[in-house]
């Protein structure tokens, strides 16, 4: 027997998100049971919801930036006590073995990690159901420990889109010295602009619409570039060594590209599928530039993640809304109408009749 | 007055090449006058003297893979004696104050280095001429030492293949335990062999056309793959920690990135242009791969890498011609007809009449 849990599902592409009881597994010795506190709403929420990818399996409740308090450990649990405030992000299980794994990049795991939601458990074959539900059971090894004093509501999205925007920083080494720009301003670009801000770096925004200079220098930007504005991207040529593209549309990359310095990188986190208009590999060779992607971050860095965040007082910048608001805060999502990322309150949920 | 010279030139895009008589600069304090033994024929000398980039200037005297004997040298060059065997590549100057310049990256110069051919002198404005010529007369920052007990003749073409194949393994750090795959068996493929391997990392020739497998292990290959083969590919799919690709026209590298495991690179090293079909941002993002360019080398580690090829005995895989059968030579490298480069006797010069 499992657990009884309500959460909001999504049954079809074209149908709202309505309410869904299911059942949690019982938790195995190496589960932690959480009660769902807060969690934001990832854009990936709403393209598997509605199934533009096309591996929707419904019904599906999404959810993958899930902060929530302690309710239960099983017997081998021993980083974990029951009270202690947690995360989950996009991932909860993976093969643990494979180079990536053993290497704490478990979101590159060779046989694929489990995805939080909208996946099978590779022990017991279920379905994965997300953190749009009153509990989740997840693995330790996927928890993670939230630091004290910060906001844990406006901590949710960091599971997610915190994680995205920090990993290729880290990885690829922004520090004080480093010019960075970060291309586009929703939820991964406004954590890239705190994250690179507080790496020391020398942080620009490129972005296709003038009006946001001052959003963008309060959240860490000490430069603003129009993207379509061609003195200014003309300004700006041969310039960064580290562009965080976080544009999550088919786009053309090759005027980005054209603001590195040689040796440069550009990494794309944003916009997965076909690079359109192609990539000119002259701007790479005559340069050394570099096109890269990255993809969350591992669990190990994730913890990394939270604690810088603890230390720096970052968090993200949320709108709060109810759980019976998420259609329309899907739509507004579509719109780019959210600074910057929506959170529902998971105590909402009581508004529907049991 | 300059000093008077025979070379060959084209003087058009559909002419061949015939004997040309031009003047050199007098040698300036800074100057090395070198009386040219041997030059190796890129693609790229073809690729100009044919206008196939649109940018050729008539006369045109290519040849950017120059060994030579110094017969002269003006008051100030102190790193180079009468009679020493010396070499130059595809550039003869930069500006040498820009960031690349000053990090020994003369080949990424902020204003553009100075080209061996086809372009001009930054401080008299005349034409440069390359090394299809009886002497080069170049600044003694641009001329390298040949180190000793290599065969000359056939350490030509490490000047600009060599080069282009050594420095993208050394940057991205190619070592023992590295799995390194060369796409490509050409001039530039066989010289990132022979790196590859004595850089002490697993080498695996990726190449179209089955056949290739005794000469690919003779010059370095611990195992070949046919591209055309999908289970070959397959086989192989997640496994390279560094791609050089050396294909030098468009392809689609799509296949090539499957190959590379977590965190690899392919790097482009011969085809200048559009990436088409296009690359596909995912195979980035879901393994953090990078696609890189890179061009020959700096003078720095083109130094370090005719050092490097007389420690391990390193020359390139060449056939001697005479300057008279040039055009043919350009034929049959239109055909990849040659293992792998042309090298021209310039004693052959003295067949044609004064």
């Amino acid at each position: 027997m499992g657990i009884a849990i309500r959460g909001y599902a999504a049954r079809s592409s074209d149908m709202q998100l309505r309410l869904f009881g299911f059942e949690r597994r019982s938790p195995r010795p190496d589960d932690v049971v959480i009660e769902v506190l807060y969690y934001g709403v990832c854009h990936s929420d709403l393209h598997g919801a509605r199934n533009n990818w096309g591996s929707a399996k419904y019904p599906m409740v999404p959810g993958h930036e899930i902060v929530g308090r302690v309710t239960a450990a099983g017997a081998d649990v021993t980083r974990f006590a029951v009270g202690e405030y947690v995360g989950v992000g996009c991932m909860v299980d993976s093969c643990q073995a494979c180079r990536p794994c053993r290497s704490g990049l478990e979101q590159y795991c060779d046989e694929g990690a489990t995805s939080t939601y909208n996946n099978l458990d590779r022990h017991d074959g279920l379905r994965t159901y997300g953190g749009f539900s009153e509990q989740v059971v997840v693995g330790d090894r996927f928890v993670l420990k939230m630091p004290e004093g910060l906001d844990l509501k406006a901590a949710a999205p960091l599971l997610c889109a915190g994680i995205t925007a920090y990993s290729p920083l880290r990885h690829w080494n922004a520090k004080p010295g480093s010019r960075v720009a970060v291309v586009g301003l929703g939820g991964l670009g406004h954590m890239a602009l705190k994250f690179a801000r507080a790496m020391g770096t020398d942080v620009t925004l490129i972005t296709r619409t003038a009006g946001k200079e001052d959003d963008a220098r309060t959240l860490g930007a000490h430069s603003v570039v129009v993207s379509t504005d061609g003195d200014q991207m003309a300004a700006v040529k041969g310039s960064f060594d580290l562009v965080i593209d976080t544009v999550p549309y088919k786009h053309d990359i090759n005027p980005y590209v054209a603001t590195l310095q040689t040796s440069g990188m550009l990494v794309m986190i944003g916009h997965f599928g076909v690079i359109e208009p192609p990539l000119n590999s002259t701007a790479l060779m005559m340069k050394r530039r570099t096109v890269a992607g990255s993809y969350i971050g591992g669990i190990r860095e994730t913890q990394e993640m939270l604690d810088f965040c603890g230390e720096h007082g970052i968090v993200c910048d949320i709108e709060m809304i109810d759980i019976q608001q998420i259609d329309a805060a899907f739509d507004r999502m579509l719109a780019a109408d959210v600074k910057y990322r929506f959170v529902i309150n998971m105590a909402s949920l009581k508004n529907d009749a049991a």
